[in-house]
């Protein structure tokens, strides 16, 4: 039977993995951004990794090692950071070509090392082997303060859902590499975490976080499926710096589409009791408000034109 | 410059990880099969991670997806045992080709489950992406009492050095595939670690320990490296079993070289002080002494036929 069959390998992965684990030592298992242990009594342990492959999440025509050595960093670094957490440890396994360069493996470590070091993070350890392609795993480990721990599941009717920075410039570059035109390509080709200061600063006062791998519709799912919520999303409201916008007129393309279905922001979306909106902007201000979280009843909708699109009618949660 | 000029991607990777981090929370970091944190009060916390690339580690012409699976767990959990610890929660990442269908995908994480369920694990995370070949990629977390951490540099003077079991099947079962010849295949196709239980016992009466993942000769290597120490291995006290002499009689090789220089043995090597064997005898007997801790002056040496080999003459770290 094929994958597509049964919906998907994240179906599919879903259907073969035992969600229901039973440990006092895990808080969190598998259905966040990190897995959550037991660690100090002040702190739970963080667990993510995350894998790219060669001409899927990297291409050797388009980035520098050092490019994909640095992206490989910020991808986990993001999923610690969505959870209000610190990074520590890294863990890197890589499959390398047969007639890969010492220039190169020197470049891709420079770019680990860049964002290891922005982000304090050590590298403890890894493996390294041979394919015909280049495959690259990080296992990254971080710790939470237990009062700052986010999870998608923590998301509360009425809360706001805000979204940091600015959305669809990764999409946009790509966009652009694909059709060799020119224009920003560093959203795609330099993708940054937030830092752990201002994941922190969220944290403090947000309930639900999650970082922009899959796309601002994709996460905001992830977050009602975890908290047994619906959602409405302000399309007009999604901010988009003027690079993205110049892409996608030269594209001829909508960069709300990039911001919803696109993915690879890095940006932190979270939900956020109104009340806590000032108190945020005082020590955090580059965020917008984006939707807001409704009772499961209501579905997630999309409200664009002063329309109300529904899933599968004109509104794809991974289109 | 090409990897091999500068002595292959082991040597590259040491020049290009930073060896040297100061942090009071790392017992050891790189260098080990481990790494190893603070954790609790009276134990560490072990990290390892190990990938597995087709056509390399595994075949899909000679492999089941569920032989494939358990071995992605297996190897390890080799690593967890080998440092006395036991193994807890596992993260895996997968990069599948797109024709992957639902059978193989069931079959791949029967066999992950059938490992995991054994050595009591838990699947806690992981990822999954798509690749013109798979590559498995596993992250295993577990834990170790603080008196039974055993390291490679904890090899003393005068310390026997054991084994587990016998070397070489793995070796074998290779090599019989590769010439198309009939024999016994399991320990290729099947490795197993030794169990955390036994683990256990071995390390309240050894000093340091290490699995064999790439021949014995190697990791006596490794012990020696760490410890500042020298060694002599005696060949003809290596462990063989019955079926994996009849395969090297078959194929016209020496089955010793299967065992010093071939790997995937899973067996543990290590090293132990001599009023230590009876008291350990009592409690896990299937070991043999095959060596002898010397001081670091005195190299590594192989005593055979009556002979010392030395490396380069006859004998080789890494044949």
């Amino acid at each position: 039977m094929k994958i597509s069959e049964i919906g998907g390998e994240f179906e599919l992965i879903k259907r073969l993995t035992d969600k229901e684990v039973r440990d006092p030592d895990i808080i969190k298992g598998i259905g966040d951004d990190c897995a959550v242990l037991r660690y100090t009594k002040e702190k739970y342990l963080l667990i993510t990794t995350d894998m790219m492959v060669e001409d899927d999440h990297f291409s050797i025509k388009w980035h520098t090692p050092f490019q994909i050595g640095m992206k490989l960093m910020e991808i986990n670094v993001s999923d610690i950071i969505s959870m209000g957490g610190s990074p520590k440890y890294a863990f890197i396994s890589l499959s390398i070509k047969k007639d890969t360069t010492v220039e190169f493996m020197e470049e891709l470590y420079r770019g680990i090392y860049e964002s290891a070091k922005k982000h304090n993070i050590l590298i403890l350890g890894g493996d390294t082997t041979h394919g015909t392609e280049y495959t690259l795993n990080l296992t990254l480990l971080g710790e939470v303060d237990k009062q700052l721990l986010r999870l998608r599941s923590m998301a509360k009717v009425n809360d706001l859902i805000c979204v940091t920075g600015n959305l669809g410039g990764s999409t946009a570059g790509l966009k652009l590499l694909l059709k060799n035109k020119k224009g920003n390509l560093t959203k795609y080709l330099e993708p940054k975490s937030r830092t752990e200061k201002e994941g922190k600063i969220i944290a403090k006062y947000a309930n639900a976080m999650i970082d922009v791998s899959d796309g601002l519709s994709s996460e905001v799912k992830h977050i009602c499926d975890e908290s047994s919520m619906g959602a409405e999303i302000y399309s007009e409201r999604i901010p988009l710096s003027k690079t993205t916008i110049e892409s996608s007129d030269s594209l001829n393309l909508d960069p709300y589409d990039f911001a919803l279905y696109g993915g690879e922001d890095f940006e932190l979306v979270f939900t956020i009791p109104k009340e806590n909106i000032e108190k945020l902007k005082k020590e955090f201000s580059d965020f917008n408000v984006v939707g807001r979280i409704l009772e499961k009843k209501n579905g997630i909708c999309l409200l664009k034109d002063n329309k109300k699109l529904e899933p599968g009618k004109g509104f794809d949660h991974f289109a």
